[in-house]
């Protein structure tokens, strides 16, 4: 994490992620970008060319952000310790998931962040040529969007990027609505999560409910609801509590059916 | 003016100025920016490398925004015909000068134009290098600074016209056409939700996870982690249908245990 600047304690729990950036220029520019308004903390997935001249030439006075970035072999090793994940992209009508728009985006970002100490923010941005794949996606509690002009709504990914951290240093007076209520615990990290959708998705199995051939709609379904909830570690804990009673029964169940037979 | 995209007539207004641009890239950058956003009016004084191919690469899809584009020899000739002048400029504390952020920019901007069918907006964006000369920002009506990290606040030039050509569209009723969401099914009223909660607190006792006597608050905690995310009817039905799977469990274990006594 960059210190050596004056910046907003908020905006050093944004992450921004970069999935196979193809472009060094552009991964430049998204450094340039982020410290204009205050960010640091650059997460590279699979970079094409990286470390590269070109991109420090385009990073100008950015050296700091650019020689900090983070390069990392996957997507989950760069969202592992964040508790909310967005990923950037043109909106889809058709896709049915939770969509923001970039100040909708920034206001949640500043009010979790504010919400909870060591909470952190990662805003996903996809490959230059091909976005997110669904997979990646699957990992976002939101999918954002720039709003555009609708004939032309292909934006460089430093300018994307631009938009996105203009928002986030606008809105750094935003604080949580959960701060004054005072109730929450530590906000469930993504790994967290996963293992609550992991057990849930067994659970589901063993209680005979779910179908598996729909499985994968179903449990997007289940994501978009437990995420768009912002759930804690208390949370979780307690959800896989009912869980693993469930399962208990379930596995009783399956033993006295056995010796029945 | 072009024509030829779908845009808010408001974006047509507004003419983005670039005084004597070194890099060819950057004029490129701003007319991609410029059409992103819905704007089409693009003026640039004394550019230094104009036409260029560098400048048609970067612009990419905007090719015409850019062969649209305005030569003119003089800033006067570039506003002549402009009610609002702004000039974008780095923040200066010691200037005397009406100025705005780039929100109230855009704001005023969308005011002048809506108020009187013939008035448009210039915003000038000075030298890559030294930006506006003081007998430029004396043609200003208002100067208009984006707010940075202090410390760093140099934006690339086609940076600044995105953050600015985002606030006019954020600023035009375009994108109430974005705003149906669409995805949610109806959300459930709160006798719904007190169905669901009554069949979790049964369905929690059945499969002998609840303790009795912490009822109570263990319920509030239930209602405060599925009230924040509105569940809609659709998401009742699958909560309720796992609960139902479960408790089917409960029972049949409960008949087998009957049996074997």
């Amino acid at each position: 994490m960059v210190e050596d600047y004056r910046t907003h304690p908020n905006l050093a729990k944004i992450k921004i992620v970069l999935v196979e950036t193809s472009h060094p220029g552009n991964i430049g520019a998204v450094a340039r970008a982020m410290k204009n308004m205050g960010l640091s903390q650059l997460v590279l997935v699979n970079p094409k060319e990286f470390p590269s001249q070109v991109a420090s030439v385009r990073a100008s006075g950015a050296a700091d952000v650019l020689n900090d970035a983070q390069v990392v072999a996957s997507l989950d090793d760069a969202i592992a310790d964040c508790q909310v994940v967005v990923g950037a992209s043109a909106r889809m009508r058709k896709v049915s998931w939770p969509q923001l728009d970039v100040r909708q985006t920034a206001q949640l970002a500043m009010e979790t962040v504010s919400a909870d100490a060591q909470a952190q923010v990662a805003i996903l941005f996809g490959r230059e040529d091909s976005g997110l794949s669904n997979a990646e996606m699957d990992k976002c509690h939101y999918l954002a969007h720039i709003p555009t002009n609708p004939t032309y709504s292909s934006l460089n990914i430093a300018a994307a990027v631009q938009v996105f951290v203009y928002e986030f240093l606008m809105a750094t007076d935003i604080k949580s609505v959960h701060q004054a209520e005072g109730y929450r615990h530590q906000l469930a990290s993504a790994e967290q999560l996963e293992g609550f959708y992991d057990h849930l998705y067994q659970a589901l199995q063993d209680i005979a409910f779910l179908d598996p051939s729909k499985n994968a709609r179903f449990m997007r379904r289940m994501r978009r609801l437990f995420n768009r909830s912002q759930l804690d570690v208390k949370e979780i804990d307690i959800l896989r509590g009912i869980l693993t009673a469930a399962q208990r029964q379930s596995n009783q169940l399956k033993t006295l059916t056995q010796d029945r037979d």
